[in-house]
């Protein structure tokens, strides 16, 4: 793609990456040597630029910090074995990321700056990519309201930013999960659909609250029955029952429409297992559990890919999965790492070539 | 009170109150000389220090912009005509942030930093408090997470500060307003009680659509029946039916618990006039609109005080006040005048003297 737009790139003097190694790390917490930033003035985007990893001057007042319009997406690059670098199916989240925007009456991003400044970004610092199992280069679009005058209206102001963190693996154990029946993260009308940071501070207090029951995260259920299963932590959800993988359905726009949800639905169906997107209850989870049919339970995401559960409890009831039965699961997240690292043939045209 | 924490304070040289006009100002886009900042690092409250009002370096990947670790409270200071400066009720808003606080998974704010931080700073920049009607010195108390990790999970790392800004009247014309049933604002087991950034966002796509219909804000109604009113914009809203006022009750938390409600409850309480706080409907209202028994609908909050109902909207019923009739709300708000300007005793102990 021929960029239509001026992107101005600042490189640094010296690299980071000589004093850094990058196997073993831990998930986002170092950033490579440059960022992306744009800003939203007077009605359109501006002062689109590539310049090294700093910090930033905001005022106290900046709108985000008060009135939450604050986006973001999570992308992943790798390289293959052969040392390619691409980005994993980007103009999913570049969609997804202006749906976000609309719902959050923030402009949208045109293509040619999260696309193509994507590219550039992450081609500049493609040094950065692990070249290690379970590591991958971590992509991190993110919008946020930067008026500085207190009032509650849609910022005229935004700045737009891409940062890329070499990571390690999200989750390094199996998750423990509850199922949660007294606090909602999302409902018709509301934004759980929207990758707005709002759901996840709200999101925080009820994984508080299991892991001192001895659980990891929650399962979430519906605003109004409690019931009906929406995601798990923060990634989507597959059960396993009967051979059949179940996936509940985003109609209600309480759900992330999940790219790695996405990708995983694909290779099942590519496999001949029957998916389901559609609702499904704990009644239905509990009454396969006691019939022998409930077979496995996983979460899917781009930062934890795919993540089998340990166990799952609901009130009393305690479940306990043997991971090597996880058939299913065990088979995608090998598939997927296949995929992901380039390791099959990419029928599927996800692989985003730098 | 006498102040048990060190607050450091760093005056600026020149006030900028020498080229500043107090009157006729505009809501929230003025700072004062000095802002609070402090810190919570190591699981503790530190580096407490007034000092000049300026921007703030932080890292793109700062926990509050990207999951949504924010609060704030909106307090005001005012002036008597004997010229004695006071903030009206901020004990009460300094329960609320912590309130808010918890729910967000942050750390509390020590009474002695918010209540002392607020009173100096205040103090120090008294001569910013406008001596004007319909005018005040907007308090604005906020905390956000400074984790630059990203992995969504409550932050370690937190700013407090409180901003203040000399400001004229919120709203400068009588609102007509549009019933809400589409969108959601909140619902039992969320954060709707909570003042946190991201209620703010959630809410601006509805007041963006009311508008486009010819109306300035919407009255929210509830997540299951979008029929049982919960705020209007972003006040609390009241109801005058046959002489009884009627206001949403807090019970489900889905509403913020604002002072001025408070404030206002106590001075119709005083004034003989009935209050309920319950539950009340579209249907309720429609009906006694047409037994000809609906007289006055208002909002109230501090930033707008107390906002009369110019037009209410619901589907194809267009209802018109005439706000010369509005008996209660003009009474409410001009005694609230005399409460805030002291122009009263202030036999409540609202007026927290500097």
């Amino acid at each position: 793609m021929e960029a239509v737009i001026d992107i101005q790139i600042n490189k640094v003097e010296t690299s980071k990456l000589v004093n850094f190694s990058l196997e073993n790390i831990p998930f986002g917490k170092y950033f490579t040597d440059h960022m992306l930033e744009a800003d939203f003035e007077d009605g359109e985007w501006k002062n689109v630029e590539i310049k090294p990893y700093q910090p930033i001057l905001f005022e106290p007042s900046m709108a985000a910090l008060h009135y939450g319009q604050a986006i973001f997406e999570g992308i992943k690059a790798y390289k293959n074995e052969q040392g390619e670098a691409y980005i994993f199916r980007p103009h999913d989240n570049f969609e997804r990321f202006n749906i976000s925007a609309a719902r959050m009456c923030m402009p949208t991003v045109p293509e040619e700056i999260f696309m193509e400044g994507l590219r550039q970004l992450v081609k500049l610092d493609s040094n950065w990519i692990p070249q290690m199992d379970n590591h991958s280069l971590y992509i991190r679009p993110v919008m946020f309201a930067t008026d500085t005058v207190l009032g509650v209206r849609p910022s005229d102001n935004y700045k737009f930013m891409i940062l890329l963190s070499p990571s390690g693996p999200y989750y390094t154990t199996p998750m423990k999960i509850y199922v949660e029946e007294k606090y909602t993260r999302a409902v018709a009308g509301g934004v759980g659909f929207s990758k707005n940071a709002g759901n996840y501070a709200v999101s925080m207090i009820a994984a508080k609250e299991a892991k001192a029951k001895g659980y990891d995260q929650v399962l979430w259920t519906d605003a109004f029955e409690h019931k009906w299963f929406q995601e798990v932590g923060m990634m989507n959800v597959f059960f396993v029952i009967d051979g059949v993988a179940i996936t509940p359905t985003l109609d209600e726009g309480t759900i992330l429409n999940g790219v790695t949800r996405r990708t995983l639905i694909t290779l099942l169906e590519e496999k001949g297992i029957q998916v389901q997107q559609r609702k499904i209850s704990i009644d239905e989870v509990i009454a396969a559990y006691k019939a022998g049919t409930l077979q496995e339970v996983f979460g899917s995401g781009t930062a934890a890919s795919v993540a089998p559960l340990k166990a799952l409890g609901y009130r009393d009831v305690h479940i306990e999965f043997d991971l090597n039965n996880a058939t299913i699961a065990n088979y995608l997240a090998n598939q997927y790492k296949d995929v992901i690292y380039n390791r099959v043939p990419d029928n599927n045209g996800w692989l985003y070539k730098l």
